[in-house]
């Protein structure tokens, strides 16, 4: 089966984790039978496509002391390495921060926290971009030298910058997030270049998947530029293959971040059927957490398959057991 | 009194620190009259020009990993600034190496050794540089930022990129002098960039000091690069001040480094006489080592004063007893 994944930063990068650990249990598990060539040898196949590909978003890339920095495709890739930090939640495990310290000693403002190790992928990045590569390309590259094996598509190569309307005003979406910890209520939100993005390479033939997954990644900041990008929703709305997408929200909270002040701020129920009826047209099955069982009604009531589990998914065995049931949906 | 020192890197640094450290106390103990403004009050004065400018050079300047690198500017900087590793020679003490190490993970080409702090030198320089700062107003911040009073000026803004010509080709500097240690016999140089490199501003003022020093660095590696841009051998074989240069060679052998291989490879005496024979037309006194005292004779004939002193400087007390005496010779 192949599968593809919507995905913003940490719980797109859990569920990532979580179908690549399932996808290799299920091909270990699944009994083949190696076919002979005529004089009995084997057959030397093609290497197969990775049964995952990671289509992750970009809307909060952004530039700090001249380095290229795109924070949801680390997450996706240091997680799916098994070298990210589980207790942070972002970044690497082990990190040390002594460029940073030198950054500051040298006037910069570092209140964008970026470990030595880290910084390796972002000067990588960085003088590859600057030589002409494709942002795909790069990923493709930093995914490789970190051992990954699904594929990990940034869902656009061309700028794509989501900037949040606020009482404030307009913020760039690391001012936003990080320099004021998401504090401030959101108004409306913007994805700068969304209009003239292309995707990627691949990310529109990953959308005819046998399974196409939105992770429960916040809706507005890492799914909603995603399907800004020119012919991403047109091409999810139309996808062939089973369409799921997990709630971001349990029990009227997010698991982290602020999906749900910013559900409230923009209008929309606080719950994971008002996450269902902003993915209503977009998807087949909305799966929600067993905590919130009663929704199920009124989820199956705008003409979705709900699958009710526990949704939050934690370690590793959480992210395969949700992944199968995933799986099993296709 | 206002000094220049041309300099390379590491000889260069620790004579450049030997001056600072002489003009500060010369400073200290010249009795001041503060003039007074016709009201009794004090004269406001503007900060006065710093009395050492040292001028480097960047033949050796390099990229790697996208990130520009100007080896013999950061050793002038992080030794005028007390930052340097003095044991080692090069770079900044107590530093880390993070960085570098995940850089090697990714599958980079790790044979140039950068420390986490250094790594901050480069990147915002690069930074700065992509931003269309010039490299010598980049120097100036990353100067100031070290809390650097001397002037430390690259010798061109334009690009200028030293090549060794050896038994296996013509190599850049960075792959001579790091890469391959510096094991290649030295056949010739060529400074690409030099023709239509122009002096960075202040370079060509600057040598119109009342005391110009050729620092005890490479005569091939450091100073002949220098002297290649655009008018600044000119100036300095014009120039109104002092003109003093300090032999890198001692007792037949350079302090640091291939000096000694490379002028026998070019067919000159390797000793301080064949330094004082390629300066002869450029400097007004020769520094000579006590331990090359018998050279004083020849080195005389070549028309120059001859000054002979202990030459080797070590830590800081050696580095400002030669400062004072260089400064005597003004």
């Amino acid at each position: 089966m192949n599968v593809t994944l919507l995905a913003g930063g940490v719980g797109g990068a859990r569920l990532a984790h979580g179908l690549d650990l399932a996808l290799r249990a299920a091909l270990t598990e699944t009994p083949t039978t190696t076919p002979s060539a005529p004089d009995g040898g084997p057959v030397p196949r093609p290497a197969p496509a990775p049964p995952l590909t990671v289509v992750v978003n970009v809307g909060d890339d952004t530039e700090l002391h001249g380095l290229s920095i795109s924070p949801d495709i680390d997450t996706v890739v240091y997680t799916l390495a098994g070298l990210n930090d589980e207790d942070r939640g972002w970044g690497l495990r082990g990190e040390s921060y002594a460029t940073l310290s030198a950054l500051k000693d040298l006037g910069e403002d570092t209140w964008f926290t970026l470990g030595d190790r880290d910084l390796a992928t972002h000067i990588v990045r960085t003088a590859r971009l600057h030589h002409g590569e494709k942002l795909s390309a790069v990923t493709a590259h930093l995914a490789r030298a970190m051992g990954v094996r699904p594929r990990v598509l940034p869902v656009t190569d061309d700028r794509l910058a989501t900037f949040v309307d606020t009482p404030s005003g307009r913020l760039g979406f690391q001012e936003y997030f990080v320099g004021r910890q998401h504090a401030d209520a959101v108004l409306g939100l913007h994805f700068a270049g969304a209009d003239a993005a292309r995707p990627a390479p691949g990310v529109l033939d990953a959308l005819a998947a046998e399974l196409v997954v939105l992770a429960p990644s916040n809706p507005f900041l890492s799914i909603e530029p995603l399907l800004a990008v020119r012919g991403v929703r047109e091409a999810l709305a139309m996808a062939p293959g089973r369409r799921v997408a997990v709630s971001p929200i349990v029990g009227g909270q997010a698991i982290k971040g602020p999906a749900a002040q910013i559900l409230e701020s923009l209008g929309h129920e606080v719950s994971a059927l008002g996450v269902a009826r902003i993915y209503a047209d977009l998807v087949d099955v909305m799966v929600i957490d067993e905590r919130d069982a009663r929704l199920a009604g009124p989820v199956a009531d705008l003409g979705l398959t709900v699958h009710v589990t526990d949704t939050v998914m934690g370690g590793p065995p959480g992210r395969e057991r949700l992944a199968r049931e995933l799986l099993a949906l296709a």
